[in-house]
């Protein structure tokens, strides 16, 4: 049983049936068929707003192609130190924004602060010697599993926009959050603040799909070329869009989403029933972090159990994700593992 | 009927029954998965030699993080002033490079000349005042439907290596050059000379499938750092994996190739038949360049057939591209509609 | 004597002055200082305009950062083919810009025509697949040692502007340019449609000092931040503002600019009476092109005369650059010497 | 009296004379100048090796050039979170090395160790998920005056080299370090481990002149090109050599730098007796950090003294700057005026 990542994971039937009825002929390629369109349309009605949805395959594109619009190559993009574009995208913020420099902060499980931003902030605006703050990055749901309440990214969002900043949302796992909220998408967006945001399905289902999703469409206007210009324009866009539209067709994002965040409710209600077992955030969307002693992910592993430690491959933290694809008979026989495990020890 | 390009066309079956058969349960991502390892062992045997070589999903991504491994920021890459890296990548080359420069050329019928280019070459050599010649980009087959053949690749490389350059095809439609030449992928790439490969598979079945193939494992040290910071590192590599693995089996790509190459022909024999057409560029690949009176094009166009004029909206010149799809009745329509038109003139 | 470049000269000795007048106790740095301020409103008075203008220490940092506010990395820079940015700044444009690539193209005499550049400019505007066109660059005086007429600025500016492109002119040589036409600083700049103007003091006596000119000051918003990161913003500005003052105080620049003009004039004119010499441009700023045979380039060289070849090291064209501290016997000198060679052949 | 920085001063007489006497005629520019040689050789007998200089004019242009060649566009270069790179380049190594991100550390007055970097450094080495280390700059002195020792750069190199990384000193205060440890240059850069080192001048006594030194050539290669394309070659390279040369003479730097270090330590050792001063940090090279009351900050700068706060607006540390020209009636008024105000409070 795998619970390293959600990227393990495989696609929803549903990904597979869109694609198959998307082989239908002829297309004007690029993104000027109709599939493509209608996508587009529905983003706008999810949101409630005008919006420019640009199309992508993977979540680090996403996320520089949205960020590029956001800093100027002497800019300074704010994020938690956990964050995917931290850690995790080998530098591609820099290099789509031409230079842009991350300035990563610590914040309690996962989140960033908005107290700690307007702290930061004022200083160095305007003085040349001084790369320029830009852009606050938020992750939704973030790296530690919480989720940011509309009410947390209005307040970042009001710090970042009376100093000039734009605001940036990671929404890789932003179903998830939007589940767990019980949100609508627009309060957890433009309504709070957001400029623009990485919205993802790779995550949850689809095999490669990922949106940019901007806003103000006028703060879009350079994002064709820059898309084109990093290799990110699919000829065929209708592989993209076919899996977008069956992603948002009945609720089916949401569906796949809450699931897997359910899996994670259960297997961090019974993982924490278990005493040498300690949650370490609160479980607010598809992973659950525990603290175990090191003996217990040996045997866990030893059993054939997958996952991650956290941050570091000597952490007693590890990180277990659930998907789309998590069946209870997984949840359970984990926690049944770790109760046995636990209970050896005694 | 459609024959703008081989990018309206739709998915070869055996892609999507790849990608069903992929969907296989929890893998490990990012290319650790034995299919990603298959599909390199493939194409080590396929090229007859040890290669290094990375998955992504478009042309251009494939295009340029090759030419990122063969150009200094303040290189120059030759080109013929027709090449796609050149007319249609939007700049992304000097995005992966970091600024090297495009030196378009001339030739006839799309093809670079190796005496042209020796004529250039020592040139500012080692001249700080002057950027730096770096490498030579050949289409295969050409945007201008012709193939180099082995010899004409050698002479270029030749030239290239003796000047410290480094040679790189953008093989879009590596394929139709393969299948017009009746080559090995051998003789055609490393034994002729050429250090990287854009081995394209998107313009011949596949949904958006491409492999950057490095000749000197050596050479592609840093071209997994490219790669991901790219963001084209897909995270379910499994879904480019599945469709080259497919691509691959059984000699598909191949036959897709021929097929599209023998409509061409086809079509190609059908029009020069007809006096009012004439052919522009021999015919050894998957398109057609016709010159027809401006009358005809409008009665075609009135028709409902689709293709565009080349390279400006005021030529007299048209493409017409087969594909692995494209049907005889599509081709023969094509044909009598030019003749009913033509004759109709007289 | 030596005619290979305005950089082989030495200093005007009101620069080593200026310099030493400077040295005048603890000043606030980064260009904050009194001078500092007093050279920005003498460009003002003399420019007849507001304007922001940048001082650096070397011409090809004023082409680029100048350039870098015009092209977006995606855009395109149309050149004349044997421009200082297209030949001899080593992809500096393409660094500052982020990636935008120069489009070089021929024209009579060093000079861009506005009637070229109608025919090229409308294709490919918004289309996401080619490189955007962004900006058009004009050298003042051209390496062809011609001048742009105010009127064919403004020609070439209406091309432009009509568009969408800004105007770039790379003013190395603006002096002579000024000095030759006898035009006021507006009419050759701004008032002809001028956006950005490098306007050259190394050339012409200064030791290393420029500025950059942004004729709308809302244009050079980052400009501040650019020279700064791109490690040009000196701190002790003092010794750019001290050189810039003095090239500026009483006309010295445009009578050294008048002086090098004067001398290239004499020198053609006497080199244009030698049967065996052909003047290859018309000397309209301080340099001569001539052609003569390759006996004669032998036997000056043997002289110990200096000078380069133009453009490449076979070519029997060469040319002669005449400067601020050139001396009517250096040019008598030379031309004595092509007479006496000349009529040994005889 | 001013104490904001060694950027406020003006020039040392001899640094105007060297100027001056460079004035001789025609001089092959670009550094192929018998005084360009000179230096280069002057800087290789210094250092006691083989090296390779670049001049130039801005300590950002030497830091960052010099770190273009050490850390890749995807790379990470580790500083003091004080370091002159972090906070005052506005994002020049982005710019210079591509992308290359920046992982300020804290460290006791302003010092990097060894230890600390030990245990960062083998994580994520290899991971194409995670930008990689590649560089650790120091500088030196540092920016709170302290200097490393040969043994501390040595400790740190260890670590650095063990790893793959390369050692980067920023020694725009290199005279006062070597001045202050009385230490050959050797011992303090390649004996110990240094790479690459800016070699200052400019905060020194020159008007503007930097040197950035590769130890190992081969290192090198490609320095030319990126000083070009960054614009930093001075056509005029004489301009540059002059004041290095005449910096280097007879220990003209040492003797300025030894100047402006004794009278940081009258200055501290005036201050310490005051009660109501604390001395922030060891005084080790020209400047001198010291915490005062509110009240006699506020009085000083009423007094008409200048200085900065460190490192906001509303710090009551204050950073006191001496220079090669600090006069000794400068220290002792400046002694004399905390006394007075000190024992106002009284």
């Amino acid at each position: 049983m795998d619970f390293r990542s959600d990227n393990t994971a495989g696609f929803a039937p549903e990904m597979l049936a869109a694609l198959a009825a998307a082989n239908d002929g002829a297309r004007t390629p690029y993104g000027e068929d109709a599939q493509s369109r209608r996508v587009q349309t529905h983003l706008c009605e999810l949101f409630e707003t005008d919006l420019a949805a640009f199309f992508v395959a993977t979540g680090t594109a996403a996320n520089v192609l949205g960020l590029s619009l956001l800093a100027a190559p002497w800019g300074v993009i704010y994020c938690h130190e956990e964050a995917h574009i931290a850690l995790d995208e080998c530098g591609a913020p820099a290099f789509y924004t031409g230079g842009a420099q991350l300035h990563p902060l610590p914040g309690a499980h996962g989140r960033l602060s908005a107290a700690r931003l307007a702290e930061l902030l004022p200083d160095g605006l305007g003085v040349v010697h001084h790369a320029q703050p830009a852009a606050i990055s938020l992750s939704q749901a973030t790296e530690a599993v919480t989720c940011y309440r509309a009410a947390d990214i209005s307040a970042i969002a009001q710090v970042a926009h009376t100093h000039g900043l734009r605001v940036h949302v990671d929404g890789a796992r932003f179903a998830n959050a939007l589940a767990f909220l019980d949100a609508s998408p627009a309060d957890l967006s433009w309504r709070a603040g957001v400029d623009v945001l990485s919205f993802g399905a790779s995550k949850n289902g689809a095999l490669a799909a990922e949106a940019v999703i901007v806003f103000d469409p006028a703060l879009a206007a350079s994002l064709g070329y820059r898309r084109k210009r990093g290799g990110h324009l699919f000829s065929k866009m209708r592989v993209l869009s076919a899996q977008l539209e069956a992603y948002l067709a009945d609720g089916l994002w949401l569906r796949l989403a809450r699931h897997a965040n359910t899996m994670a409710q259960r297997l961090a209600a019974g993982l924490a029933a278990i005493s040498e077992v300690r949650l370490v955030h609160p479980v607010e969307a598809n992973e659950v972090f525990v603290q175990l002693p090191e003996r217990l992910i040996g045997q866990l592993l030893a059993d054939g159990f997958k996952f991650y430690r956290w941050l570091d491959d000597r952490s007693t933290t590890i990180r277990l994700v659930t998907t789309f694809d998590t069946r209870e008979t997984d949840v359970a026989g984990l926690v049944e593992a770790v109760r046995r495990h636990a209970g050896t020890a005694t």
